[in-house]
């Protein structure tokens, strides 16, 4: 397997650093628009000569496709935000390449009732040409993160082995890290948090389907392992709700993060600013007026979240929480995997959530190098088995736990 | 008078619709760095041949002193922001002309201990030229808009008509002002309320001297008149508390503004995120990574205060409370100036809080035409006798009132 992998920030250097210890793969290309940084992460790697470092836009197709291309590389790994799905998607169409992202392309909400209707869903432009890849034979694998990602591979393994009936599945998201000396430190991308819990949340129903709500909806504390606790959580538009009904039957999907109430109020306050807008406003400079998204200013003032990790403590929670029946008796457990700070610092030298987003790619690739997974069409992670996954997760040294309620 | 208008945003424009009805001066230059603005206020003049429009760049001190000289001006009224304090104040006195602003040169908090102890205060850097002023025997007229401006005329006419001894001075700013369709709509220059809200308060005492605290410190709720009815306010720092005490006598004077708390959690979320700050960040654009202050994006996202007149409802209140003795007895006065929104856009086609603050310089420029105001120096209104200056308020048409607690 040859591998290009797209973006060199903080996921996409992470996952440079836990493929390095693996052998499924011949090359890794690590391109970036900086170049600074795809260098920077190939240099860290100790002259491991499979990684090479190369500069794109991850905007320009054609540019995507020839380096593709250039390098023989079978596999696309799309590290990038969402912003770039669709022309890495159609890149690796076009050089017949797996494609592999950690979320899907982008929603727009209803143009009349954003906050009742789904408008154009997450990853609905991916899913319109599924046809084409199913035909040509060839595999774009979806929202291949942790969440969505690991979420998604506990949704099929409780309906594979946990479960008979499925009542409802709800991925619930927390954390208890903290970072010193700052007040407000996101520990993730504050681009795709703000896009996230700012567009109108999805839920599934099974007699209804796909439907939207008002921003922070149905909020429960929900009580984390592990010693992180009782963390509000809030419905919080993702992937998985659109992602799960497609291969597991439940008859209720959600997604609620433990965003807790200062975030809340923090995003509320961005929108109310209309600091969260994407579209290009004018403003001076020393150079005259230039153009700029409001959104890329809120990030440019927080810190990088990559860099927080030797200031950051506390641990992160992924899981999927399910309901249902199991021979004739209600149960309920909660499918989690969590990363100490601490723990992918001294290992890897990469923050929690950082970390625990990029071990799930990699794990997935060397799935499907050794073709214990297979597949054409655009497929979410519950379209696999779910064993093989968390069974080579726990062998990459971070396992999975289970809480029966 | 030959007047140099610098700055044709909201208030600048306020100022020229007040100036048009007097006939105290011969030529009014309107200079704006954005030519369509200087010219917009002209035009709508209808042919008022004394006032005319030209572009200047207010940094540019010897741009300005060039502008000055070349239209024969005697005065410059300043009407930008209070960066630009500094060059315009410098240039009034390279071409020998009489200066007035509505607000000093600004301060910047004490290295170790910023919410004890003042680090360089407001207007001290124009303070520090005082004596050239003197020598010259021309006047800088320094905080001569509404806060500071006609709040300090009120604590002049305390002093002089209606108190033996002053225990505190406080002034107090309220409104009731709604925005249809909009939930936060800032009534007066975004980049202004940050500065005056975030930087550490300042508060004067007699036997202590000028010292800060935490902002948004000491809040009390306020009564105001006219239907304003209680609001919150908190200590900010203000011109008032440096400008009083410097020809008033006071144990006391402090600066508290109606922010609301709603308002207050904005700004506070502001300073937490960095988004408050002036320094330059480096953000993508269209043309490649640019450089530019995150308050000033802040200030872009938001509507333009001086356009929101159509669709603002309410009152703005501006006024000093005064406690002390008079004739062996205790008093407490609140003197104010409230303008109507309805009435102002009526009149002048320019919302309260602008055109309140357009007001004071314009009757200034008439008392100093008519010498009915004299000095040399750098002077505060508090320098000047208060009665003149109330009488001739009131001769515009927006009389003063005096509320006996």
């Amino acid at each position: 397997m040859r591998v290009l992998l797209v973006g060199a920030g903080g996921v996409g250097t992470a996952v440079t650093r836990i493929a390095a210890r693996r052998t499924f793969f011949e090359a890794m290309v690590v391109a970036d628009y900086d170049p600074a940084r795809s260098a920077a992460a190939v240099a860290a790697l100790d002259g491991d000569g499979r990684f090479v470092a190369e500069r794109v836009d991850a905007s320009d197709e054609g540019a995507v496709t020839a380096l593709l291309a250039r390098h023989g590389c079978d596999v696309l790994l799309n590290a990038t935000d969402p912003r770039f799905v669709m022309p890495l998607f159609r890149a690796a169409r076009a050089a017949g390449a797996t494609y592999v992202d950690m979320a899907m392309s982008l929603s727009r909400p209803h143009g009349e009732r954003p906050y009742e209707e789904c408008g154009v869903k997450l990853g609905d432009e991916q899913f319109a040409e599924a046809a084409a890849w199913e035909e040509a034979g060839a595999l774009a694998l979806v929202g291949m993160g942790v969440e969505p990602g690991l979420s998604d591979v506990f949704a099929r393994h409780a309906a594979d082995e946990l479960f008979d009936e499925i009542e409802e599945i709800g991925v619930r998201d927390g954390a208890n890290l903290t970072v010193d000396g700052l007040d407000f430190a996101p520990s993730f991308s504050i681009w795709t948090t703000i896009e996230e819990c700012l567009n109108p949340p999805v839920v599934y129903e099974a007699e209804r389907g796909w439907y939207t709500t008002e921003p922070f909806s149905e909020p429960e504390v929900f009580d984390f392992p592990e010693g992180i606790g009782p963390v509000e959580c809030v419905n919080v538009e993702h992937e998985e709700v659109l992602l799960v009904p497609r291969w597991v039957g439940a008859r209720r999907v959600t997604f609620k993060y433990g965003l807790g109430q200062e975030f809340i109020d923090t995003l509320r306050t961005l929108h109310r600013l209309g600091l969260d807008g994407t579209a290009p406003v004018t403003v001076p400079s020393a150079d005259g007026p230039v153009r700029v998204s409001p959104r890329d200013v809120v990030a440019a003032c927080l810190p990088d979240p990559a860099t927080l990790g030797e200031r950051m403590h506390g641990k992160t929670c992924a899981g999927t929480w399910v309901r249902g029946v199991k021979d004739g008796a209600p149960r309920e457990v909660y499918l989690y995997h969590v990363v100490d700070n601490q723990w992918s610092m001294a290992e890897y030298g990469s923050q929690a959530v950082v970390w625990q987003t990029a071990v799930n790619p990699v794990v997935a690739l060397e799935l499907l190098a050794t073709r214990a997974w297979q597949g054409a069409g655009v497929l979410g992670p519950e379209a696999f088995p779910a064993r093989p996954f968390l069974d080579l997760l726990t062998a990459y040294g971070s396992p999975w736990g289970m809480r029966e309620q």
